[in-house]
This record gives structure tokens, sequence and C-alpha cells, in this order.
């Protein structure tokens, strides 16, 4: 049989079609057939259409030898992913006594006294010649269909049903069919750099990674306060291509040197946090204009009770002297946005949390505030690591979310690079 | 010329096909295109290759008679949107002069003293009859292309370049082709009830709505700590599907009582600030599990320096003494996780803030932590309103960040209902 390569992935449901909800469960799915060594080709959002359906599968079929479709396979008529398969593969709906009889038991197990509902049979009238993919958390089975060379896979919706299967098809089925090369990937994340910084010192590696046999692809994609460079080859086994990415990462990391944060998809918490830990250091916080988002960011990762105490977000001048001991006077000769007054927080709840760290930020998020000298965005980071002071003044862009988000990641860098200096 | 009704969105972009990328201009597409009245009834992505791009176009087509494609029209080789997009419609590609001589313009202003790159030349290389649509943010021109009746559209894929782009033609030539019945929408947002009971106390409203003519639609989504309910209609006129929509939307929130807590978009933390200003008060956080979080979410909001002026994060048994005056004997007793501690963490920042309205919340976040009597997901969450005082032991499921959000959500809950009551 030949082994699939192409895969392509279809989201099923009206709701995936407003201005408000997205498909996220294809990037799991992606994940996870990469990493069985197929490339997704195309991915499309259809709504609960029979016609619709039935035309995106064949178009899918055309280019793609896996298909696998996500929803609509619940017992309503809204429901219309198996017929639209029929549909598309010229077969016949026929009911499958197993589910059926799967479909009872269930019903029976949950204690209702009435019988199940007649129209939950619809469940079980599926494709001919369909393969029945248990569902350990739902009452919709998915369906495993050959045809020709190629497959369709039907899995439901929800991802907590959704992600079980197709990890239990990763270890199976799929992973007979698939065409074993696999795709392996790899991120570096990168603070403080622009991207066209990054793109420039990394020219000289880029050429010689697609001049390899096999060649090394790399990406960069830029977000506000952080930039990823992703690369990813497939080479003879999966052993080699991470031995080959291994390499791709040393050579990038020793370009970008200290900006480089992550090689292994840690967050800039995460490292920050396992910095803490390794040297069994104490951090607290002085928030202003980040509101607490860096300490919640700082909380986020399991086990921060081992380095995070206490934190502060003093919000007014008032506050900063209450929690934080800091002079009035300073704050009317410097202003509450300078860095002597983030030096005086970091201070402040380094001494109060207590800690071994203190990070104080102060800085106008906008969209009101700014002043001619001090326009919105500006943010003033301070830290303070045992008697290493280090401040300074940033202007970041964006709306209100963006600076705090900028400001919370600037801050953790800066802690990040004090302990590693 | 016959009116545009159905439409189909094609993002063009390999990165929009790996694990980490989503396409996310179509939500801002279809929220346009649903107010002039278009549906959107599918949408695809596909990556940098010209017959992928050709055969979606050619599918999209066959069942809408708007195409917008973005993405793939910079000056690369990688850029395939124009040459797919000739050979899906049948036209030859041929060079735009006034493409050129904008290109060569734009090269000339930015100061460069080269003469502009040939390759540069590819972006007026268009599809033999498109009209240029102007870019004011970047150099790549978007495209509209009268096909027959149907209209296929190429925006550049930057979100700021093509947002303003497709703001001008809603107020243009894509409002001159829409059918002209808006869809209009509108969501209440609901806490403090499971998706099925919404359903259930709804279900006599959505039997009148579906009845009506023109219809109302109704959908439910639920997400961990808060449920939507979205109602669209499309009428005579937008201002008529608005007073429909108002009415639909008083008869639920009628039915639905406290628990709705929104009905104009605004999310739960901008309620909560609106009604913080409208009644002059200041408050304050003691957050243990949620670290941060609730502070952060209530700074979200501009100008909630009018209601904030200071949180703490007490992570630590010592730093709920030494920040909360929480008496360690308490904790002793208790334990940390108890309605007294919550309790006595809301009235602490509510004295020292001082603020008008103490919250304190006090969980386990987990992954670990957790013991038979208080499992991981066991939040308790308190708050001081004036003299009010109410407390509420939680149980939330999902990860650490899912317990964090829910728990930050069922706090600013209870204020929000203590300051209604």
């Amino acid at each position: 049989m030949k082994a699939l390569s192409r895969a392509a992935i279809i989201a099923v449901g009206s709701e995936l079609l407003t201005p408000s909800k997205l498909d996220t469960n294809s990037l799991f799915v992606t994940e996870r057939l990469n990493a069985l060594g197929l490339d997704v080709i195309a991915k499309a959002v259809v709504g609960d259409v029979r016609d619709d359906v039935a035309q995106a599968v064949g178009a899918a079929l055309a280019r793609a030898d896996l298909v696998i479709l996500s929803g609509g396979l619940g017992p309503t008529d809204d429901d219309v992913t198996r017929e639209a398969v029929a549909q598309a593969l010229g077969r016949p709906l026929a009911e499958d006594e197993r589910i059926t009889a799967h479909l009872r038991a269930r019903f029976a197990a949950r204690g209702f006294a009435m019988p199940m509902p007649e129209n939950n049979r619809r469940q079980a009238m599926v494709p001919a010649g369909a393969h029945v993919i248990e569902n350990t958390r739902g009452s919709a089975p998915g369906l495993w269909i050959d045809h020709d060379d190629r497959v369709v896979l039907l899995l439901p919706g929800p991802p907590r049903e959704l992600k079980p299967m197709l990890t239990a098809l990763e270890e199976g089925l799929l992973r007979e069919r698939a065409s074993g090369t696999p795709l392996v990937r790899r991120v570096v994340r990168i603070a403080g750099r622009i991207e066209s910084q990054v793109d420039e010192v990394l020219g000289p590696l880029y050429k010689q990674w697609a001049e390899r046999q096999p060649p090394i692809a790399a990406t960069i994609l830029a977000m506000p306060g952080s930039i990823e460079l992703h690369v990813s080859t497939r080479q003879g086994s999966a052993a080699a291509a991470a031995l080959a990415l291994d390499e791709a990462v040393h050579d990038a990391v020793g370009v970008i040197g200290l900006d480089a944060y992550s090689t292994d998809g840690r967050l800039l918490e995460e490292v920050v946090g396992d910095l803490l830990v390794d040297r069994g250091l104490h951090i607290g916080v002085a928030e202003s204009c980040t509101g607490g988002l860096i300490t919640s960011r700082l909380t986020d990762v399991p086990g921060s009770s081992r380095y995070v105490d206490a934190s502060v977000v003093t919000y007014s001048n008032q506050a900063k002297s209450d929690f934080l001991d800091i002079d009035p006077a300073l704050i009317a000769q410097h202003g509450a946005v300078s860095e002597p007054v983030a030096i005086a927080m970091a201070e402040g709840i380094k001494r109060r949390a207590p800690a071994d760290i203190g990070i104080g930020v102060t800085g106008i998020a906008g969209p009101s505030g700014g002043t001619p000298d001090k326009p919105v965005g500006t943010v003033v980071i301070a830290a303070v690591v045992a008697s290493r002071c280090r401040a300074r003044t940033f202007r970041f862009y964006g709306d209100r979310s963006l600076v705090k988000f900028q400001a919370a990641q600037s801050a953790l860098d800066m802690v990040r690079r004090m302990l590693l200096e």
C-alpha cells in the first residue's frame, strides 16, 4: 500500500465561520502529522452544510492522500460529516451495529431511565466500509475509511475527544501508513533584537542549511517582544533529523549569543524560573503599568512557589510609598515614570518580600497619560540582583495590552541576563 | 450585475500550515463581510505553491461569488498568488504600468541610491483585467478582478496593510456590490451557569426566534469560565436587524437574569470597571493562586487607575501575614486554602490598599499540591464590599492556566453581583 505523505485538514462547523472563533484543532493535528513525516498541504473550514463539506472532501482528495475531518459527528441534524463524506466518496450509508451497541451501553451506563433517543442512531449510520475508532471521552466514534490508496479520517470536534483519539492512531494505524521520514522541528526564541537584525546575522547559516543534503529549512516569526527562529528538516530517521537540528541550533545560538533565551520550547518565564531554582533564589516584583502581568506569568509555571513569595501592584503613588517605602519626594522630583523610582520600587519589593531579586516596572501603558517627554509606551524597568542594579527606559509600540506584554517580556529578560552574566 | 452574497476566504502562506501559526486575518475579514450582508461559506489555508493556490481558487469559485485571498503578493519567488489566480481564471499575466510607476516612486522616496531591484517588478505582473487597490502601508498593491458575475480580491497578508485596504473597500466597491442585507450579530456573555442550563432556559426563545420572519439565529459557545449566546439576523436594513436583536437580547436577559453580564461586547473586567467608576469605588485584590492575573485583567482596561490603587500577590504564608496582617494561627487552624483565610485576605487588602472593595483568592492551581480533601482546582474566593462579606469554595477543572482563569473570572463575577444586588 502507498505510504501517506500529503495531508489535508478540514474543520466542520458553522460557528468556525463567525468572526469570533478559530479552528485550533488543526495546530495539534499538524504537529502530530509532521511528527509522523506527513506534510499538511492545506486546511479548510466549512459550515454544517452537506454539499459544502462534500465539496471540500473532494477538493482535498484531489491533492492529498490523507484527509482528516474534525467535527459534525454528533447526533443532531446539524451533524452532516458522515453523510457528506459518504456523498464525496460515492458510498452508501450503512448502520454499524457495533456503534449502535456501544451507544446503547453508554446511554444505559449514564443511568437514564428512558431508552436511547432514536436520533442518537444517526451516529451509527456510517459510510460503507468505515472502521470505527473508539472514543473514550464522548459518544461520537471516529471513522477510518480506506479509499483506493488514500485515507479519510473523521474525528469529533471537541479537543478533549479528538486529541486522545489522534494520539492512539499515531501509535497505531497512522504510524503504519505514514511515509516514515518525520519532519522534525525546533524553535529558538530570541529577545532584545529585531527581525531584520536576526535575519542578517543568520544569513550565512541559512545558506549552509539550504545547501545541505537533505536541507534544513529556516523561518523567522516576529512577534512583539519575541522573535522565533523555526528550523525543520526531514532526514533518514527522526534521530538523524534531531541530530542535524541540534547542530543547526547550536550554530545559530553561537551567532545570536545571549539574546537566544530558549531552544527547547520553554517560554521566557520558564527559563527565568529554572534559573531561579538552579540558584536557589527568590524573586519579587513591584508592578505599576504591567498591573500584575509579570507575576502572573511567573506563577503560570508549575512549582513557581519555590521562588515567588510576594509581589505588589502599586498603581497609585500612595501605594508605592505604603507598600515599597518610596519617598514621595523622589516621585515629586523625577516623576513616577523614572529610573530612580523604578530602582526604588525594585529595592522596596526586594526588602519587603523579602527576596533575593527585585524588579520594578513603571510606565505609561496608554491609551492616555502620555506627555511629549514621556509618550505612551514609555516604560522604565529596574532589576536588583544581590548588590547589582540595572535600570533601562524602553519605548514600546502597540496598544495597551501589547505594551504590557512587551514590558513584562523585557523585565523577565533583564533578570535572565543578569543571572547569566 | 448580480449582488455578491457568498464569500470564501483563502489565506496563502506555508508558515500558516505549521503547528504554531493560525490565519487570523479571516476573523477581521469575516466581520467586515458580515456587516455588508455577505456570508462566509468557507475558509482555506494553502502554502506558497502555485498549483495549490490555483486549485483552492477554483474550488472556492464553484460555490462562492466573492473569493478573498490574503498573502503571497510580495516580490519574491515565494509569492505566487498573482500567478495562481491568473492560472485559475485562465487569464494571462500583464504588467500594470501604474503599479511599476508606484513601486519606483515608493522606492525612490525611501532614499536608496540604487534603482529598484528588478524582482520588485514581479509585483506589477498581474492577471489581465485586474484593478489596482492602493496599499498605503506597504509595497504590495491589492487587486480586484471581476470574473463573470463573481469577484476575486487579492489582499496583502500583513494585518496592518490588509485592514485599511478592506475598510476602504467596505466604503466603496464592496458596498456597491454586496447584497445589502447586512448580517447583524450580538453577543450575550453569561457567568455562573453551564451550557446545558442556558440551553434549557432559552429553549422557548430559540423556537420563537426561529419562527420569526426573517428568523433570528442563535448559537451557544461554551468556554471555561464563560458562556456566550450569539444571536444574529438579516433584516430589511441594519437598523431593523439591530432593533430585532435588541428585543431578542432583552428577552434572553429576562430569562437568564443576573447571570448575563454583558450584552455589548464588554469583557467581565470592563463591566466590573464600569460599575466601580459609576459608584466611585476603589478595589484591591489579595491574590494567591491567581498570581496577579485578576489585577492584570482589571488593569487591562484603559482608565483603570481610577479604581485600582494597590494589589498584592501573597504566594507564601509569610507574605500573607506580612502584607495582609493574617494571623499565622488562622492559617495553622484552617489551612491556607480556606474560607476564613480568603476572607482575612480580602479584609487585609481592603484595609491596606486602602480600598472600598477587597478580594481574596487562595487555592490549588496544580498540577501538584492537591490533597484528597482539597484536590487540585479547589479555589476559595472571598469578597468584602463595604460591610458585606461573601466567601465561596469552587472546584475548577483543567490545567493550571485554566484554573487561574476560571478563578479570576469567578472573583470578578462575585464582585459584579455584590455591586448589583
